[in-house]
């Protein structure tokens, strides 16, 4: 993806100055979030760098007096089943730095991010994560310009801010279940993917028919299907169609826990042995995978790690390092129990 | 319980000043958390005021030049089942007066929790709740001082400091679950209670003795179990002791949806009807209860309504309210399910 940074760069803020008619000094302070410039000036100056994308270099940000050792999460749903890991992981890189971190939630909503952000640059946060607690997808930038404030995306991202997004690897976690399974002698392998709408689902298609195809055994169209949701409901229901498919799957594929967990039902249902007749393996990681009977191998999701290198790019920033557009993305990792390799497995 | 006020209100700001050895002036900026006290002098204050138990009455902290629209969670568990819904229900109390709420994760360690408030402080928050996100239990006060800042607890509680302290009403829930329990005509009911430490183990098993007593059907100690965890293989285990006694129950009372979840599994395991032969209800309400076979009666926690108090409560302090030492119960709810009505029931 190109970065929208070479254009960035050359505006300077003399540039900022000039257009919204005001002193450098003041576009300064605007960006120092100080409170010594009028409501109306500020916006001008504001709107004038989110025009003319004018990105402050660490010199710029530096005139801030002294860091406040907090930073800010900012996600778009609370109750999101990842929010609490990618938390935790930003909690762990703060702690190395002494840093304090705090969350809110914006509901998704476009006026109440603006509203906290507000505050949060108000509360003089050295920082802050925008993230999704759901979803990866792509976003526009903040919803109130961040000219003096690092900020990295997690979970999500924006196509052209000039910041990382930090994403999961999710295609290489479908080659890391296909390698498996074919590693485990399955040939016919069926795909339980997420709804078409979702980025993950089209990222881990790829993965699963490159490596499939790679190694000889090219994912057979007659043995995909996708889920109008993630639910163990769909996941049921889909894995029935496969099994009763001319020629059935020797594994099944849920680009979900919660899917694979509806199949390892259907499959119980039938009265055939799990991995012997049908191996399983489901993706994300959630608690209730390794609850499973049998217990389920899955592609980890890598979210505590995802956090804590989300918390390190922005500390490092906050510290004066410079950011770019990048995307990142962190490897999932496979977590092998009965589901595929029996009861004989140790699992982990 | 007796209130610490009636002590508490006999100490002046002129007592601080003149037990520290400072000016009156010098008290109330370290009240109002002004930065031109020296560090040492701020601490003397501090401990003074812990050691006398002064509380500054609205007048005193309204000295604080303005509100910053944000107050902030101290939890002590991010990860605890009950956070997001605590924290879902402050939002919509602050909401009501346009106040953002951020969140912080002190893991239950004081030194975070003190490190925490430190940084909370600094950035004004108006208020703070201090909420444990798993479990009710008495605690001390807040690891740091707060005399400028009003807190309440939430899912947890100071038996001596004068802020209120929002807990759902773990009794009252036992006496809903008993008293349904006798509307279908049970009289043999069997409890699962949770570990013996908590405290809502104790309050559960008081309301339902008390209930079932008034009515003539007593509580058979035979019937009465104690999980060593809150899970469904728990109450499975001890489901199945239960359904093997002399004379098996016809209702059993699960103190959470996991431990009635793994009694459900034995009473199917058995081939025995739910609910014709052995009805069950659960505690909490959590999302896996609608989705049993068949749904299961619960007893919702107010968690919603709990941190809507808790919001309320804040604010009005905020707003100048007097705060003082009480326990408020929040009223639990009895959700109906087909677990004890029959599948004819429509569910809610």
């Amino acid at each position: 993806m190109a970065s929208a940074n070479s254009t960035a760069q050359r505006v300077t803020i003399r540039d900022v100055a000039s257009v919204a008619g005001v002193s450098t000094a003041t576009v300064s302070k605007v960006l120092n979030d100080r409170p010594d410039v009028g409501p109306e000036v500020r916006q001008r100056v504001l709107d004038t760098i989110a025009r003319l994308g004018y990105r402050p270099n660490a010199v710029a940000r530096g005139l801030r007096a002294r860091h406040t050792d907090t930073i800010a999460i900012l996600t778009d749903d609370l109750e999101g089943i990842f929010t609490n890991a990618l938390m935790r992981g930003v909690e762990d890189a703060a702690s190395a730095y002494d840093v304090s971190v705090l969350l809110a939630n914006s509901y998704g909503d476009p006026d109440r991010e603006r509203k906290h952000l507000r505050r949060l640059l108000d509360r003089q946060m050295d920082g802050l994560i925008i993230m999704s607690g759901n979803r990866v997808r792509p976003r526009s930038g903040p919803a109130l310009p961040l000219p003096a404030t690092p900020y990295v995306f997690l979970y999500e991202y924006a196509a052209t801010e000039p910041v990382p997004s930090i994403l999961p690897d999710d295609r290489g976690g479908a080659v890391l279940a296909a390698q498996h399974l074919l590693d485990i002698g399955r040939r016919r392998i069926g795909f339980i993917n997420g709804p078409a709408s979702w980025e993950a689902t089209a990222d881990r298609l790829d993965g699963l028919t490159a490596t499939l195809a790679a190694a000889g055994a090219p994912l057979r169209p007659a043995l995909i299907r996708h889920a109008a949701s993630w639910s163990p409901q769909d996941g049921y229901a889909l894995a029935t169609e496969l099994l009763d498919a001319p020629e059935p799957p020797d594994a099944i594929f849920g680009a979900s826990d919660d899917l694979a967990t509806g199949a390892l039902a259907a499959i119980h249902e039938r009265g055939l042995r799990i991995p012997e007749d049908v191996a399983v393996v489901g993706f994300d990681d959630r608690s209730l995978a390794v609850h499973q009977r049998p217990p389920l191998t899955t592609v980890a999701l890598p979210l505590l790690e995802m956090g804590r290198v989300a918390g390190q790019r922005l500390l490092e920033a906050v510290n004066g390092g410079q950011q770019r557009h990048e995307l990142i993305r962190v490897p999932c990792e496979l977590r092998v129990r009965a589901s595929t390799v029996g009861a004989g497995h140790t699992p982990r």
